[in-house]
């Protein structure tokens, strides 16, 4: 595998953060390493493989000799940015939501569409946190027995919104011991001791973005448009880990013990479904982890082939950016 | 409406003081008040209407000239002690499960069945707390509509396994914020910085007894059977207040505002659904009322008629409580 020069834009971010400690984790093959950030972050020293690196501003410029550049800094940065690194000669792995709906940009889960990636005019997105474990999890499920229906309320980390709010809930719940007046400033109210039914802005219709992203990005990354999905998004009073109820509608048959097979043998998801010794999965358990954790798996009989699963990620990692990375790995293994 | 003698069973718990509260809120008429409980709470004084009362251990012999009592000690405590109390001509109204799946005990939310309760033969059973919520919530939409199949997903306190687990969700955050060692006594696992996807026993099937209770009680308290139910019980670190995500199939069409019209005129029940000005039902609110909370209300086009919404109640009160005081209050009123 040769060696490539690699860019981090957001490299300061919660997310960013974590690509460069996986870079290093995973020893990605990188050359040189050049990490972006707004004006407020430049001078910021990070370590990589032993390494010091000086984060600087994000400018066109910044781009020369990339190859890849993986974007976290937020859907206006990718919009003003990516174009200038792509125009430059790097593919672009984007974590926003800019391009994902993009039909001339592939939205790739590695585990799902991997031959996604190399359809790509420059761009290839990282799909939505909730999004991405819910798809790892249901994609050999979905080869089986195909899936015509899904019904997921999510269970979200506060990490999703950013650092801001992981301090937020963590200021708040202080203030709550202290019996002290709590402030809310990155939500609209208080989440330490309660659950917000709103993740991103609102549609006329009533749903979130983040709801519907749980259902286009599903219809796209899995490639049929038939699957029907809705969605109930909260955010929980956690710090790291996405937890999601997934109820699933099938075109055929499929046992949980079966589902459980095929699932235990699909790359990158872990099964941790043993009630008797109350084994399941949980976000304190998902934060030490890469991989998707599916358990609760049990058969819905109030249709003629459901099922019911509960399924748990690291929404930094494999929600954001480990993902990321995957996809730029596979871009390298086969280039 | 003439003054009774009532009787509370396991007066000093989380349920049992909100009962004694919610017995002078509401100024029930009762003549004499016993309250009773454990060896362990005997001798504790607690005042209700002005008046100081002590403790009691509950015996069968407490149960002489009792008209009403409200029992919520447990599923032992009731099968127990249930039957003595009726012997002695009290009817009795109870929180625990012992007896809601008896063919010979009505199982009454007041906004759903009211008229259930007089075909008790002395014991009247009070639903789950997960199960009162929904259903308050549906019987409206239920008789305009129909229903043929509820997927749900909840968000449960702590205090719904009690005031051990209220101190323990505190103790453990006060550990993560010292950085010290978290301890878990009354749950398997740690439940601050977690959603434990576990609520009751499991069963072969992979449900939880949570999950089967939302299932069975449904059908019971809407007096239908053809209700198809999947649930999946989750408890978040909340001390008080579920929420619950709610996926209805309906029989004929009904639109969101046509839902959020007959919502607003529901006894019980309290339509907060104004997105734009981020208003939805949260736990934080619910704390604070005695209706159930609905909004998130919106059309699921993923069936011919379907809708979502999302549930919020004070688990103690609407959950428990206040339920049992209600079916107390319709016994009196009529008889």
């Amino acid at each position: 595998m040769e060696k490539v020069n690699v860019a981090v834009v957001g490299a300061t971010g919660a997310v960013g953060r974590e690509m460069v400690s996986i870079l290093e984790e995973r020893d990605f093959p990188f050359a040189d390493l050049k990490l972006l950030a707004t004006e407020r972050s430049a001078g910021t020293i990070m370590n990589c493989k032993g390494e010091e690196y000086e984060v600087e501003v994000t400018t066109p410029e910044s781009f020369e000799g990339i190859d890849i550049a993986l974007f976290s800094a937020g859907s206006t940065a990718s919009k003003n940015l990516a174009p200038e690194a792509v125009k430059r000669g790097a593919v672009v792995v984007d974590n926003s939501s800019a391009y994902r709906m993009d039909p001339e940009v592939p939205l790739v889960v590695p585990e799902v569409n991997p031959d996604d990636i190399f359809k790509n005019n420059g761009i290839i997105a990282n799909p939505n946190c909730s999004t991405i474990q819910m798809v790892a999890t249901l994609e050999p499920i979905y080869k089986a027995a195909g899936i015509k229906r899904i019904v997921v309320s999510t269970y979200q980390a506060v990490s999703g919104t950013g650092k801001d709010a992981m301090d937020e809930l963590e200021e708040q719940t202080k203030s709550i011991a202290n019996e002290e007046e709590v402030e809310s400033e990155v939500y609209p109210h208080q989440i330490s001791q309660n659950v917000l039914p709103h993740i991103d802005v609102f549609f006329d219709d009533g749903y979130t973005k983040e709801e519907k992203k749980m259902v286009n990005e599903t219809k796209k990354i899995m490639g049929d448009d038939k699957i029907k999905v809705t969605a109930t998004a909260a955010r929980v009073p956690v710090s790291i880990g996405h937890a999601e109820a997934v109820n699933i509608e099938m075109e055929e048959e499929l046992t949980a013990d079966k589902a459980r097979e095929l699932l235990a043998q699909a790359p990158g998801v872990q099964v941790v479904d043993n009630p008797e010794e109350n084994e399941y999965p949980m976000q304190i358990n998902a934060e030490k982890t890469d991989d998707v954790l599916v358990g609760r798996i049990r058969e819905d009989k109030t249709v003629d082939y459901g099922l019911d699963l509960w399924i748990v990620a690291n929404n930094l990692r494999k929600g954001a950016a480990l993902n990321t990375i995957q996809i730029a790995e596979t871009l390298l293994q086969k280039s």
